[in-house]
Order: structure tokens, then C-alpha cells, then sequence
């Protein structure tokens, strides 16, 4: 689109990585995007997560392995300070080690850049969850190695990795030395929370938080004389962290081996030595465990790895590998999305999904990191990403993951009261990013002054609770939320009157475009704050007149008065929503129209992104957006405005947004669909879909962007499905499905009753797959009830109303009352 | 008044601060405000400054000596990068010391926090420019010993002071030793541009840079055998400065002396012992000079040093303490203001105006720093104060001063042509804050967004031409500043249409008020900008028709075309000038009257000054001001507005501006006498008058408040004496005598005649003091020629309007259309 190249076709390199629907696979080694395959090929469960990087660890971008929220902190240190300014700095840390194997035949090791390989093959399955590596090596000696490996995070056993190993010499006969370690890298840099941008931090020596010590101090290293059993443990110097990381090695050998043990501070190492001859096989497998806590001693971390070994150990492999795959099976039986008869789309739709469990599947106490635990970019923070982007998917497909991302924010709830005194208000305010709790953003006009946040949260909340019934949650935890955020809210805001009207407005915030910055009224904060303050109120009725002693207890544990849910209920009918009737749009904020307009179709893509090559100070000083704003109000709150006004405002902003945030594609996406602009719509799905797949903002390198992973989803359901859920237990269906896509298929959990949802372009089919049902639901204008084993097919005459090409750029246009919209394209520097 | 206790009566400690007209006097040791002290005891000429402190250097807040603009760089470390930010932090460095004597009588140590001092004077002279300190001291032997120290920063030799140490014994007989030093502290850390604030810098352990690396390297350390001369040589690491001191020393005995040289890095000495008998007074003199470049090697600058040295040394002391109360003679002569029969305020009143001077005097290619050479506050830089608040003393007394100071911008144009370009602008920005030309505002919203400082030094080139008749320094430097000024306003503003008239707008900028940052048409910088293009298009005009040479130099220098003069013609005639005819006054901003207002009268002082204690977007929320703004500019822009709406804008913005700046009083004092708040103005004089000498804001201690002590004239001349300069060559009185005072008297140099104005109850009298006059004068309506010898009188009626009390709190108040003005208190944490 505008900042990029429109994708036609098939934008990836077939050559290298050929179709399949069910695994990404990588034929050919190439040494120059080794950190964008690094995260493609990472694999995880929203736990534990270990980056691509081949065993070798002799060619790699960044050697990675993550643990979700396992952080450093540091002093934040401001250029110029102010009162409440962030504090404490986060960052997650590359942990030990555990992927290292390094191979030696003939004493030549085998480093796969300058390696001759005669073949090559690297697939992510995405049903068994395994990473395979299938190599054939002719050694500087002229012979032929076989290796093969094999590496799993597994799903259903947190704390659990495993790799396999098998080498066969293929040609003559060979000394052949394996060396398997844990080795901690002692990295003193961590990752600063810098600023995305759609081809990386900006360009800065600094942007690594050059701690200049140790982040990990040694506690225990550790190798058993007899077992071999490595042992590491370790404690953040800081953050009082504490890690420990095990690792136990089975090897199956056809001839004799000797065995060196090795341990030292930040390695352990097991050498084992062997000759083979040609079709011998030699097979080394690598449990590993690893445990973290907050202050718990290495030591009794370690007891619980070897814990974990000995009972995993005990089961096996197979066993480990067998849960795994089930695991999947019945993932993808709830989740998948299936584009009939387009194997490239099927395949990188199923790669992004993939993604968003292997960043959430066992998150659990933890959030759900940026960048999952597949690298370090944004200092492994969670944002309001989660909520927005992320928790769609999951709540309609595995609501029990929806539930442990909201419970972490409940957890954060005593932090997020804090922070509000700090900045003078009553009730919560979120962190805009945070690992621990504390508010981490260290530039507050696109950081801490984003408090939509805590809307955000309301709203996937409210999400979660309709779609699941689950009310159990709402009224023990998540009702605290609904009722200290609505708090907040009515604290910021006050009312004003104006041409004798009183309206509540919020000032001094800023929206999800960071394009623009501490405005008043922002479209979308206000819009979804009125939101919150209503769901909290009905929320509140709701277990007041249904569960007296729950409402008893809310009433102990905040505090509750009568007079403040009126309070918020008044807050929310005056709440003030930029409307400008000359230009017929909804402003992005209260003086969004008074700015000049940024000519973005005539700025050079040297230019671009904006924020690369313009003080901030420029780029707020024009209408001109990073990402999707008022268009995602419209989106998330679909039920509040008409058709007209959606097709109005997303003519009007959708020239006007950089895309420069891998967010806002998959917004631009659903609501080109909604109001008809088909092409346009499937254009920004495969502006989401293939951001990592082909690296489209340059900076996959530091990690998977999870938030636009969830996206695809939301673009696809809520897009082309046209799903909308519109209060409890209203869900409907307006179908866009693209014009050269025969089908689409995809499921919903919805109370606990699995829906089939299966769109052609004449008809919409819906089944009840699993659960109990019956299911009211809408399509267009009509309602159906779908109960097991009775599907319903809806007919559908079109796909919605239809636009062709995208809105025309409006700088410099006149508009009807005969005035001229000032446009320019700033110089850059 | 509101911040702080309101000024009754005589504010200064009498018995220890005894009221002299010609000097600041204390008799009394007290190491409770050492700080203070050393800051009001201050001497400096503009290019070196020696801090207060005692010879001894024991008891001692900050070992102070300052050199104008010898500063360190170092990175600017930003917690967030973005585009454009500024990189070069710049601190000024306290050189190595001159100022220590150390006494030891029969070997005990003079320390003045623990000695029995029977008497006790320190003495800043205003007539002599000499710090004088009378001392008798009983040892802990029971001797008493006199001991008179002057010490003095020459006015006519720039790179000269002189220490004078006096040791008398009053009985008995006892050994003497005298060690005098020159010392470098080698201080790791360098004032880190902090937030203003009245309680000092935000408490932050933080505040300094702590570089945690020598700053000062050595060069040369030496100390002539036979001469005693001493030599220090240094380079700062980063910037490339260079420093040279030498001292000389000259000691008149009663008895034999052994004199010991010393010489390491970073200290020499040269110690002198004798015996005294009662009666007896061994005499040292030490001339000091420094010089300092940039990349100059240290060993020139020595030899700087010695010739300065040699040549003051041939003249003798006596010559340069002559030369010195002959320039201060002529100062006064032609600078004095006074206020007939209250020596309370005419000795504070002396005292402020010598410090502009000690700040000024000698500048030359420097700035004009804030805290002039008295201390480290603010690392050292010159701001916009400069301009505004001190060269209008300095344009009309000491016009040389004036024109120094703004060549100083002129040199700096080439950097801000650069920075122009950084924030994607044509023209030239100013940096907010500088030494080296290198914009150096950490936090953009409250500095760098301070687009006004363009029009400010503007302003000041205006002023200063205007009041001299200088055309040589417009037409040849100070017209370049006025057209790259213009062409950023034309280039940053736009033209908008609204409600059928074409209107321009400046978006995104921030006034002098830091409580608001970031806003679009802040009314100040409009008015300013708006002066700025007209008056740059004035210089064009007329350096064309007057002086085609000069018009086409001009031309060559900076491209100018005949269209972008007529482009700042109508830009400034179109100007947005915010007025909101409802509530009948200027907006600071274009939406500043959306906002909720802060209640300040209801604010407990436990929550003041605000920034202390909310975050800054709690803040910005709000209608609540840190200093004047709208009320400055209609100051500056007096003929641009009428009574009337001065006063309701007066009215409107008193009660809710903070004064948490030292800026703002001297502003309510002069438009609060102009609108007839008579008492209320004297109040805010009082509040300007006595913010270093009774310590207001809490942080006199980092250094004298150098815009404030320039502003006490301006509350003086524009205040109460009603002085304005109306366009070119029309000069307006309209006074505004407090009602207590007798009279007032000051002079102001016009077009090189000195104009003496004395003003009583009932009459201004005019009178040529010096120079070929005659002028044409304005009081009131009516218009005056005062000729040489020939005073003229004009009879007053009264001092203009008159409103008692001061203006009620709005907040809470119910406006004419009905609505009641949303006002609260906001929490504080």
C-alpha cells in the first residue's frame, strides 16, 4: 500500500520456501537473513521459547532463548526529569543456553555458513510442533554426514524442551565428536525499549541498554560425575529474578564412546567420542528443563527441574511427542481457518496462528509479550496489544489462555492503583508496558499518556466474559477491573457546556496513533472509555440484583459507593465524541481538523516511515497517522456508528495513514471490508499476514510481531466473516468474503459450544461441532438458531456493498463549502 | 502572593543584613545558608566569576569559579530516542580555584564554622565592586588575630582578579603560616540540565551528569622557583576547551619569611611562614588571571595569562581598584535607578542591578548565561531570558552590552540555520537552550518547542536598534537574524480557512508557559511571530531603499526574494491572534479555555510548586500557568492591545498563574501597575525585588537568578515608571508610582543621549544628562521636546487607574452566558 509495495502474487521466494499447508519449510541455507529466520523458526508455548538459531550457534543474528517475564530492571534515566516519570526499567534476558550441540567429524566442525551442503532442509510442522533439520554435509575430507535434528518446546509440559541429534556417516569412517552444552552468553546489553518502527529501532548505538555488568549472577553450574546431568542456576542482579536450568542426555551410539564431562561458570558441557562407519547412526537426545521465579533459591529451582526430567524422562520422548501432536490436534480443531484451495494463503495463515499459541499457550501468570519468546524486541513488555490484538483469537478459540491474560492484569491491579495516585487519579491506570507492573514507558506522550489502556482492558474483559459466560471470573475479578478503571475515568474527565450542552471531556492523552500525541478528546479513547464506564455500571447492577453476597464482597474489596456508578453511567451518556459536521467525519481529536494535512502520497519514500526522518514535534504538528485510530473505534465499538459514518471516516483517514505500526493493517483490513472496499481490504490482510513472512517491516529479526499475528485472525473472521459480537450473546454475521476466494471456514467458541462457520460466496453455513448450542445468531438482518446436528445455511446474494480502487488523497482537495484542505510534505532533513 | 507569603514589610534579617544604599553587608557568620550566601556574595565581570566563598575553602556549599562558556560535552543519553532530539549536552565547569588562602596561627587551622570570631563583616561594595571580609578571630590559644581579605573581579581587566589576605595579630606573639593555592577539584559530575523549579532542582540523586570521568585534564602544573609564579594548563576532555591560570603573589612582612612552592597536578601552592608580634600584619597579594579558548593549546593561553599578568602587575593594584570604581562610577552614572528615601529597596535595588551587570559586563562572545557566572544552575546556558528580561536594561544603559550579546546570536545563526533543517523547517531555529550553539533542551515540550525564542531575539535585535539608532549592526548582521527568523515563521505556519477568512496558524509549538506544552496558537509566539514578520519585512524595506550595497550584500548572504517578504507581510497580517469574544479575552492557546481550570487559591501549599508534585500531563490538563504568557506579550506588543482587553486578560490569568517561575513576577508587576492593580504590583516587585536576597525560590544557592535581577528594572522603568518604546523613535511614559513611594528616579540612553526621568506624585520631570539630544517624548497624550539644558516637566493628575485588591478566583465562577467554570483541585501523590 503507501508505505509499501502492494503485494500481487505469491510474495514468497518458492524456491527457498516451498508451499505446504501444514508446515513452513526452508530448503536452502542463507547466511544473510539469519535473524528473520531465526524468529520464523522459533518455537515456544508463551513460556519458554528458544529462537531458530541452528544447534552450531556459530551463525546466528542473536542466539536466543526466552522466558516469558523473565526480566532485569534497571534506573530509567530521563535526559531531563519531572515528577512521575517512568522509574523502573524492564527488560527480558536471554537466558542460558540449552540449544548448543556442536558437531565435529574428522575434527572439522561443522559451521553451516561455510559448510559445502549437499542437501538442506529446515520445517516448522504445524502439527507435530517440532522443528526438524534434515542436513547432508560432505566434510572437508570429501565424506558425507547425515545429521539430523529435531527440536520441540512442548505445550503440555511448561517447563519442558527437547532436542534430538542423530549424525550417520554416509561415506569411509570417521572420528565423530558431539559437544552438548548449557552455556550462558553473559550478555551485558539488554534491550532498550526503543521505538517501532516499521524497519526497526531507530538507527542508535544507544538503543541497547548498556548495562556494563552482569545480568545474571552465577549460583550453582553444576554437572553430574556419574549422570551427566547439567545443572545451572542463576540470579538476576537486580530484578532478584531466579532461574535454574537443567539438561539430561540419553545417547544410543553403534560403537564404543567415551565421555568427557565439563563445568565451569556459564557452561557446562558433555563431549561424547566415537568413531563411525558409513551407515552408522548416532543419536543423542536432549532433555532439558527449565524453572524461574521471583527470589525462590537457584538451588530449589534446580530440585524442581530435575523433577520435571525425572518424571518426563520417565515417560519418555515418544510420549512427550505423542502430547504434543494431540495438543495440536485439537488446537487446530478449534482454531483453524481454512482459505479453500489456496495452499500459499492456508500456509501462512496457519503459521501466524501457530504463533499466537506458541506466545500465549502457557503464558499463565505471565502477559503476552510483543515479540511472544521469540526475541527481545520491546524488552519483552506486554502492551495493550495483548487485549486488542490478541485476545480476539483466544477467546473464541481457547478461552482458558483468554482467561490467564486477563487474570495477569487482575494480578497487576494493586501496581495499576499506584500508578494512578502518581499521576493524581483515583482508581487504576494500567502500565502502557510493563513486565513486573511498574510503568516502564520511558517517553510518556506515546507511552503512559495512552489511557486507553485501561478502556482496553474493560473491553477484552467484557469480550471475554460474553463470549464465554463466564461470569464466575467477572464477578470475583474481573468486575474489580471494570470498577477501577470506570474510576479512573471519571476522574479524568469533567464535564463542560458548551452552546448549552454539559459534555464529559478527557484531556491530555494520547490515542493508539502516536502520529499524534497528548491531545484533547481523543475519538478513541473517548469512545471506548464510555464503553468501560457503561460495562462497569452494568456490571456492577448485574451482580447487585443476581449474587447479593458477590456484590457484598465487591462492595469490601473497592470500596463501592451507589453515587459513582450513577456517576459513571451520567459520565458515559455525556461523553463528549468528536463529530465535525462540515467535514461529515469523526475527528481524531477535538482540533484534529485545525491541522495542516500531510500529503503522504506525494512524500518520498525516502521519507518514510515518518518517524525516521521528522522530530516528533513535525509529525504531530500535521493530520497524518502511524497507525489506524478512529477506524479502530469503529471496528471495536461497530455497534455505535452507521454505516455512513464508517464509510466517511474511513475515506477520510485511510489516505492519511503511514501504516508505519505493524497494527494498524489488520484494522484497515476489517473496515475496508466493512464498507466495501474489497481490494483494498484483501491488499491490507496480506499487508498483515506476510509482515514477518517476508520480513515487510524490516525488523522480524528481534521477534514475531504477535500483536499483527492475532490480527490476521481478526481480519479474517471479523473481516471477510464479518463477525461482530454485539453485546451478550448477539453475535452476527455481514460476510466480505475477497473476490477470488472460493471459501473460508473457521470456528468460534461461543459458551462453550463449538461453531463451524463455513463461507462461499453465495452462502453461509453454520454448525454447532462441538457443545451443547443451540446458538442464536444474526446474519444481515436475519436471525438463526443453529443446535447440534441441525447446520444452517444462510444464502447470500452479494458480499456487501462494493467500492472499487481506495479513497483518492485529499490534500489539497476543496471541500463543499469551497475551501481548500492546506496540504504539504514537510522537507526531511 | 499566592505561591508564597505575600512581602510586608522589610524582608531581610536587619541584624544580620543591615540596610546600606551602596553595599550588601553581612555581620554575621552562619553556615545555615551557605549556598545562599556565596551567591549573593558573588563578584564576576561577565567572563569570570568567583563564587562567595571563603579563602579558607572549608565552609563552603559549592567551591565555586566560573568562567562564561568554558563548558564539557557529553551525549545526551535520551531514555527514548526519536528523530531530531537534542544530542550534545553541554554543562558549564567550575575551574580551578584561585580564591584559597588557608591561615594557620600557631598552627591551628582558620575555619569559620567552628572558630570564635569576636567580629565578623563580609561587604559587597556596589561603588568599589570589592568583596570585603573583616575578621577577628580568638585562636584556641586565646590570641586574637585580625584578618582583612578584598577581593575583587576587574570590570576593565577582563581576564584579572586580585585577592588581597591581611593577617594581623592583635596579642602576643605567634607563628603565621599562609598557604595559597590555585586548586582543581577535578568534580566528576557537571550540572545536569534540570528542571526550574522554586524549590530547586527536582530532588533527584540524579540531577548531576555524573560522568564518572575527569572533565579537566591536566596540561601544565607549574610553579616558577624563583618567581612563585604558579601555572595550571587544562583541556577539557570532550569539548575541546582550554583553560590557562596564573597568580602572581606579592607579600609585604614585618619579619623574616620562608616561603615553600608546591606543584602537583591539579594544586600549587606557595606557602609562607613567619612570626608576628602584637601590632604586626603580614600582607599577601595575589593576582590571578585566567584565559580560556577552544583547541588553543593550554600552554598559549599561559602565556596569555603572563602577559595580562606582567602588564596589570607593571600598573598595580592600586590602578586596577581605580579603574574599577571609575567604571562603576559610570555605571551608576548612567544606569541607577532610584527610589527616593527607602534605602531598604534602593540597596536591594543596586544590588540586582549590579548583578546584571556582573553577568554582562565582560560577555562579549558569550552569552548571557542564566545564572551569569555565579554558579552551575541550569549547567551554565543561555535561554531566551537573555533577550527578554536582561537586554533591556543592558539596550537602554549599556548599550555595548546589548549589541555583544545579540552578535553573540548572530554567530550562532549557522547552527540554527542547521537545526532548522533538523526539524524539517526552512530558516533558522534558536536552540532553547545552548552554550556552544548545539540546541541542548533535553525534553523538547518544554524546550526545543519553544519555537518563541526566534521571535524573542527578534524582539531584542529591535529593541536595540530602535533605542540606539545602531543601523550599521541591523544592516549587517542583525537584519540576517530578522530574515531567518521570518522565514521559519512563514514556513512553519499554514494558512487555514475558517468561516470564510483566510487565517494563519502556528501548530504545535510551546509559549513561555511550561504548565501547557505542545499547543497550536499559542497566543505569545503568534503575537511575537507575528512582530517578527513585519518587522524583518520593515528592515528589508528600508536597507533597500536606504542602502542598495547593503541591500544586495544582504541578498548574497541569504537568498532573499522579493516574494517571501511579501509572503511574511501577509502571514503576519493574517496572523491567528487566539480572542474568545464569550468570555472577552485571549486564549493562551487556541483550546486553552476548553481545559478544566486548576483552583489554585483552594490548592494546599503542600502540593506547590505543581511540577513537584504531578506529572507533567497532569499538569498540561489543566488552566493553570507557570509563569505569565498571554499578560508578557501584551507587555512586549503594548500598542497592539487596548487597555481593556489588557485588563481582562490580566484579570483572567493572575489567578491562576503560579509564579512557579522566577520569570513571571516582574510581568504581573508592570501590566498589573498598567491596568491599575496598584497594590498587587508592588507586590509582585517585592516577589522579583527579593527572589536571591531573601532566597524565594529555594534555590539561590545554585546561583543568582540573572532574567529576574534584569526584570527588577524593567518592573522599575516599564512598571512604575510607565515606560514604553512605541515602534521606532517614540518613547511613552505613562507612570504608575506605588503609593508609599516619594518618588523614583532612573536614565535611559536614546539614541546616545541620556534622558534622566525623575517621577514624583505629581509630576515627571525630563531632563538631557548627557549627550546632544534633544528628544520627543510622550506622557500620557501628550507629546515633549527635551532639549540639553532644558528639562521639562509634566504635571500627573494622578498615577493612572486604579483597582484595589487583586482579582477574584474564577474558578468555580459562573460565567455571563450562565455556565459555571469547571474548576478543581487535582490530587496530589
Amino acid at each position: 500500500m503507501r508505505p509499501f509495495a502492494p503485494i500481487t502474487g505469491d510474495p514468497i521466494d518458492r524456491s527457498r520456501f516451498p508451499v505446504d499447508e501444514w508446515a513452513l519449510i526452508e530448503t536452502r541455507f542463507s547466511a544473510d537473513d539469519l535473524g528473520v529466520t531465526e524468529s520464523l523458526f522459533s518455537i515456544g508455548n508463551g513460556y519458554l521459547g528458544l529462537r531458530g538459531n541452528y544447534s552450531e550457534s556459530r551463525d546466528a543474528h542473536v542466539d536466543g532463548t526466552f522466558i516469558n517475564g523473565f526480566h532485569e530492571t534497571w534506573p530509567i534515566l530521563h535526559a531531563e526529569e519531572a515528577f512521575g516519570l517512568a522509574r523502573v526499567g524492564q527488560s527480558i534476558v536471554n537466558v542460558p543456553d540449552a540449544k548448543v550441540i556442536r558437531l565435529y567429524v574428522d575434527d572439522e566442525p561443522l559451521e553451516l555458513s561455510s559448510a559445502d551442503l549437499l542437501e538442506y532442509e529446515r520445517r516448522l510442522d504445524f502439527r507435530t510442533g517440532v522443528l526438524t533439520r534434515e542436513l547432508v554435509w560432505r566434510t572437508p575430507s570429501g565424506k558425507r554426514v547425515k545429521i539430523s535434528t529435531r527440536r520441540m518446546v512442548s505445550f503440555t509440559q511448561k517447563h519442558v524442551a527437547s532436542i534430538e541429534f542423530a549424525v550417520t556417516l554416509l561415506d569411509g569412517r570417521a572420528p565423530v565428536q558431539i559437544s552438548s552444552q548449557l552455556l550462558n552468553r553473559q550478555d551485558r546489553d539488554l534491550e532498550h525499549p526503543a521505538i517501532e518502527t516499521p524497519s526497526g529501532t531507530i538507527a542508535d548505538p544507544r538503543k541497547a541498554e548498556r548495562l556494563g555488568r552482569r545480568v545474571l549472577l552465577p549460583e550453582v553450574s553444576e554437572i553430574g560425575e556419574t549422570t551427566g546431568r547439567m545443572r545451572l542456576g542463576y540470579r538476576c542482579a537486580e530484578s532478584g529474578m531466579t532461574l535454574g536450568v537443567s539438561a539430561d542426555h540419553t545417547l544410543e551410539a553403534p560403537a564404543e564412546v567415551s565421555t568427557q564431562l565439563h563445568c565451569e561458570d556459564d557452561l557446562t558441557k558433555i563431549i561424547y567420542r566415537t568413531h563411525l562407519e558409513a551407515g552408522q547412526t548416532l543419536r543423542l537426545t536432549k532433555l532439558v528443563s527449565y524453572h524461574t521465579a521471583h527470589r525462590v533459591p537457584a538451588r530449589e529451582l534446580l530440585d524442581r527441574c530435575e523433577r520435571t526430567l525425572d518424571r518426563v524422562g520417565e515417560d519418555g520422548l515418544a510420549r512427550l511427542q505423542a502430547d504434543q501432536r494431540e495438543w495440536l490436534a485439537a488446537f487446530w480443531k478449534r482454531a483453524d481457518v481454512r482459505i479453500h484451495r489456496q495452499p500459499e494463503l492456508q500456509q501462512a495463515v496457519r503459521w501466524n496462528l501457530l504463533q499466537v499459541m506458541q506466545a500465549a499457550a502457557r503464558a499463565e501468570n505471565q502477559g503476552i509479550a510483543a515479540k511472544g519468546v521469540t526475541g527481545s524486541g520491546y524488552g519483552g513488555h506486554y502492551f495493550w496489544d495483548t487485549e486488542i490484538y490478541v485476545l480476539p483469537f483466544l477467546t473464541y478459540t481457547s478461552p482458558y489462555a483468554a482467561r490467564n491474560a486477563l487474570r495477569f492484569r487482575y494480578q497487576l491491579l494493586p501496581h495499576a492503583r499506584r500508578r494512578a495516585r502518581e499521576v493524581s487519579q483515583k482508581g487504576a491506570l494500567f502500565p502502557w508496558r510493563t513486565i513486573n507492573g511498574h510503568e516502564a514507558s520511558a517517553y510518556y506522550a506515546a507511552g503512559t499518556a495512552q489511557y486507553h489502556i485501561d478502556a482496553d482492558i474493560a473491553y477484552a474483559i467484557s469480550q471475554y466474559v460474553d463470549a464465554t459466560g463466564d461470569t464466575d471470573f467477572l464477578w470475583r475479578e474481573g468486575v474489580d477491573i471494570l470498577v477501577e478503571t470506570a474510576r479512573l475515568w471519571a476522574d479524568l474527565g469533567f464535564w463542560r457546556r458548551d452552546n448549552g450542552t454539559s459534555s464529559f471531556h478527557i484531556h491530555s492523552v494520547t490515542g493508539p496513533d502516536e502520529y499524534t500525541t497528548v491531545v484533547n478528546d481523543n475519538m478513541f479513547t473517548n469512545t471506548l472509555a464510555r464503553f468501560n464506564l457503561r460495562r462497569a455500571a452494568e456490571a456492577v447492577h448485574e451482580i447487585r440484583s443476581e449474587d447479593p453476597d458477590a456484590y457484598d464482597d465487591l462492595v469490601r474489596r473497592t470500596g463501592l459507593t451507589d453515587d459513582e456508578v450513577e456517576e459513571w453511567a451520567d459520565a458515559a451518556r455525556g461523553m463528549s465524541i468528536p463529530f465535525d459536521k462540515k467535514v461529515g467525519i469523526h475527528p481524531q481529536d477535538s482540533r484534529f481538523l485545525d491541522r495542516e494535512m500531510w500529503d503522504l502520497e506525494n512524500t518520498p519514500v525516502s521519507s518514510r516511515p515518518l518517524l525516521l526522518h521528522h522530530h516528533p514535534l513535525v509529525i504531530y504538528r500535521f493530520q497524518v497517522l502511524k497507525q489506524a485510530d478512529v477506524v479502530l473505534a469503529l471496528f471495536l465499538q461497530s455497534e455505535e456508528f452507521s454505516l455512513e459514518e464508517k464509510l466517511a471516516d474511513f475515506r477520510y483517514y485511510d489516505p492519511i495513514t503511514t501504516g508505519d505500526s505493524t497494527l494498524s493493517a489488520m484494522v484497515q483490513s476489517i473496515m475496508a471490508a466493512e464498507v466495501g472496499y474489497h481490494e483494498l481490504a484483501l491488499q491490507y490482510f496480506l499487508q498483515a499476514l506476510y509482515v514477518d513472512l517476508t520480513d515487510l517491516h524490516a525488523n522480524t529479526a528481534d521477534g514475531v510481531h504477535v500483536a499483527s499475528v492475532g490480527g490476521v485472525w481478526c481480519a479474517l473472521v471479523n473481516g471477510f466473516g464479518g463477525f461482530r459480537a454485539k453485546g451478550q450473546q448477539c453475535w452476527a454475521f455481514d460476510p466480505r468474503l475477497p473476490d477470488d476466494w472460493e471459501g473460508l471456514d473457521f470456528r468460534l467458541n461461543l459458551h462453550g459450544t463449538r461453531l463451524g462457520v463455513e463461507l462461499t460466496r453465495d452462502q453461509i453455513r453454520f454448525e454447532i461441532e462441538d457443545g451443547p448450542g443451540p446458538l442464536t445468531l444474526v446474519v444481515r438482518d436475519e436471525e438463526v438458531v443453529v443446535a447440534p446436528g441441525e447446520p444452517v445455511t444462510v444464502a447470500l446474494p452479494d458480499q456487501g456493498p462494493r467500492i472499487d480502487g481506495r479513497p483518492p488523497n485529499p490534500a489539497g482537495t476543496v471541500r463543499a463549502d469551497g475551501t481548500a484542505i492546506s496540504s504539504t510534505v514537510p522537507h526531511a532533513d
